[in-house]
């Protein structure tokens, strides 16, 4: 079986062809040095995994041909992951978690201690999408343009229920029993929330707060922590 | 309150004098920039977290009291960790995660699928070092010399008990229900264990096999989901 799995922007579809673009023919023909004839794995998030061929090759182009489904498209929860951007290795490692770990949207937001003032969506795209080549995920999940904390709660929408986690009581496995639905996890910035981020939180209905352990985690370490627990209780595990 | 957390090697106690070494005296009086009368915060993983004052600096050395302790030793629950050495950076990683997340001890092991013939332990004792550091914890846990899998289960303590991650249909919370006591977690190589291995595995009384997820994780991934499920379920969170 063709190891090798490409994350593609076309619909798919059994007997469709594919025309290759300049990087990704240098990525197989050239790093993973594969020929005509030979097979790879293929997926674009809606349709689910193909195996296709190599029907033509060249340094600038090439063609596939898709041969078979292999996979059916498996969606992740509707779960969304907001964090606060922090230190660039650190927030593409998150953004590499994210999509690993089965979340479907990942939102990085600005709070009042964040010093991002941007980031490069395109370039953190482009690492869920080789998490997603990697994981065996037939599902990309989108990264939302950087927004402002305080704009995204309160556009919040109603039925949308959100972990956020804090320095609280409440144990993980109380807080996330009940129903599935909608979700999403807060991850705060190295700093901390603000005194008003807080209190917003705490008054916000959809909102739990979870404690992850007595340790001061950093915030790469708790996106996967929280991605867990959310996932075991309620999620696809 | 004084923000930097150093780790010092010798025993503390109130009113002790610690010389400093080169490289902290460089850390704190050239990076940090403190001074006579500045405090900071120290531990050693045996007596807790102490207040400590500056009252020599110097280029080459200085000197500290500890002024009185700020926090007792707080220990991690009784939990190994132990993962297959990947590449440099993920490795760290996983090093670092392991200290913040509270493991008590950190063995690598090569596996029949590891590459890793040899590890710089001191490099990776320092990272668990610096991991502490910055968690708050007062407790440094050990990286263990590079061992063979196969000789550490031939050793394996009968009371300590095995999680190990593989596709099994057991659900972690069933998994991870009776007992606390001595426990390890074991992640495998990211070309997965051999057949021989598995076996293995599957075949000790102490071992529980633990799924996590539909998606295949990274083994860095991997370690901090499997610590979060056993900290959530039988540890101290």
């Amino acid at each position: 079986m063709a190891k090798v799995r490409l994350y593609l922007e076309q619909s798919l579809h059994e007997g469709q062809s594919v025309s290759l673009t300049r990087e990704q023919a240098h990525y197989l023909f050239g790093v993973m040095r594969l020929t005509v004839g030979e097979e790879i794995l293929v997926f674009e998030g809606k349709n689910g995994e193909f195996r296709a061929e190599i029907v033509e090759t060249g340094k600038r182009g090439g063609v596939l041909t898709c041969v078979e489904q292999t996979r059916p498209l498996q969606l992740p929860p509707d779960l969304w992951l907001l964090f606060a951007p922090i230190k660039k290795a650190r927030t593409d490692f998150i953004v590499e978690k994210a999509a690993e770990m089965g979340a479907a949207r990942i939102c990085p937001v600005q709070t009042e201690f964040t010093n991002a003032e941007r980031i490069r969506r395109d370039r953190l795209q482009a690492h869920a999408v080789e998490a997603a080549e990697q994981c065996g995920g037939t599902f990309v999940p989108e990264v939302a343009e950087l927004a402002r904390l305080d704009r995204v709660l309160a556009d919040w929408p109603a039925e949308r229920r959100l972990m956020f986690c804090d320095e609280a009581l409440v144990g993980a496995r109380e807080a996330l029993a009940g129903p599935s639905g909608p979700w999403a996890i807060l991850i705060g910035p190295e700093g901390g929330f603000s005194d008003t981020e807080r209190r917003r939180l705490h008054d916000m209905e959809q909102a739990v707060a979870v404690s992850l352990g007595p340790r001061i985690l950093r915030a790469d370490t708790a996106a996967v922590a929280a991605l867990t627990l959310w996932q075991s209780s309620l999620g696809d595990w």
